[in-house]
């Protein structure tokens, strides 16, 4: 591992989860010398690539998450407030935090729309409560709404979405650091050990995983796989 | 939370987090003077029933898993070598530990099977090694096999798993105490807190959720599901 790498976070509004993630992110990021590269990515473009439900589609997993991230967030001393809706469309935040701005004002976007989602309540969808962000954040809400809802600026968060996948990247939010993967906030101490050179993977050990082949699989009907 | 509450562990053998979780939960069990009840079901019904793809049937999310279950193992200080095969039907030895067997026993079989699939890399489907575990327990191998295989003991997963289900229970390996469910080893520090009295969950703030609503779903054929 290169001691340069940054770590590239991998997330999308839609999930609580990153936003209790994304300051340990940037804590990490600071702790360990390393640049933190916001990847923003449409989590439902990875359920359709792997054919997956996400959490909020299966009522007692959703019902399970806000309970564990609520222990997690007053742990952390973070606000968590239920949003305006959920789930919601999370395009056009997406769009706006793939653009090519400064870092610093980046920054400033992420954190505000986290907080405008997760803390104050804001409805994500409306194109008002995204120019207030944007606005908050030092930049012109008209052009950067405009810009954001180019056809290249929809076509930059699908490339980055594909992308993620072709990494390995199958969840939010995620942290890769070279080709390794790091899936949620409960990946975040294992993250930790390999940024300060204590990363307890016994590769050797690993190697021998790749032997192991399937002696029992469902069938495709009950994966819910149509036929071909 | 009623003090003397059992803590009742989820589990399917095919799970290589609910073996890193077994022992420890049995530590919280002993730590605060618990009972802790082993409920063995089947993780495919699970499956089946949320319509959901499990670890092993997304490669990309398979070998995160993997990797993250070494580095747990090593911090652990837990052997954990690849399964002879993986997926694999692991109905025997569920039925087996689902046996009205006396406590200390079936806690010796649970403890040989985990550790026959995980440790010693045996192959989990081969009534010869759910014989030999289940002899190194103390009992007799040819009387128990006999027993796991009747209609009683087959109706018996199947029920536990179905009770589970509607306890709320949706993954493996689970924790549940009276009502409130933990899902998988990166739960086991807030169960910890529960245990402790320090559960940081505000059941008042926790109402709010209740009130948040959809504005956006993805359509039923992205997720996977049929037409009525």
């Amino acid at each position: 591992m290169s001691s340069d790498s940054p770590i590239r976070f991998y997330f999308d509004y839609i999930s609580s989860n990153a936003y209790l993630a994304w300051p340990e992110a940037n804590r990490l990021a600071e702790q360990y010398g390393r640049v933190l590269e916001p990847e923003p990515v449409l989590f439902a473009g990875f359920l359709e690539a792997f054919g997956q439900l996400g959490p909020a589609e299966i009522p007692v997993k959703s019902w399970w998450m806000i309970k564990n991230n609520l222990r997690k967030a007053a742990l952390l001393g973070l606000p968590l407030n239920p949003p305006a809706h959920h789930p919601w469309n999370p395009l056009l935040p997406l769009r706006i935090s793939s653009l090519p701005l400064p870092r610093q004002q980046r920054h400033a976007v992420i954190d505000g729309f986290f907080s405008a989602f997760w803390s104050r309540g804001l409805h994500a969808s409306e194109p008002e409560v995204a120019a207030e962000v944007v606005a908050e954040a030092g930049l012109d809400a008209a052009s950067i709404l405009a810009e954001a809802q180019s056809e290249a600026s929809k076509l930059r968060l699908r490339r980055q979405t594909d992308a993620a996948i072709e990494r390995g990247v199958f969840g939010v939010p995620s942290m890769l650091v070279d080709d390794e993967v790091f899936w949620g906030y409960d990946d975040l101490p294992y993250l930790e050990r390999l940024l300060a050179g204590k990363d307890p993977l016994d590769a050797e050990r690993l190697g021998e995983w790749l032997k192991t082949t399937p002696s029992a699989s469902r069938p495709r009907a009950q994966r819910g796989e149509r036929g071909s």
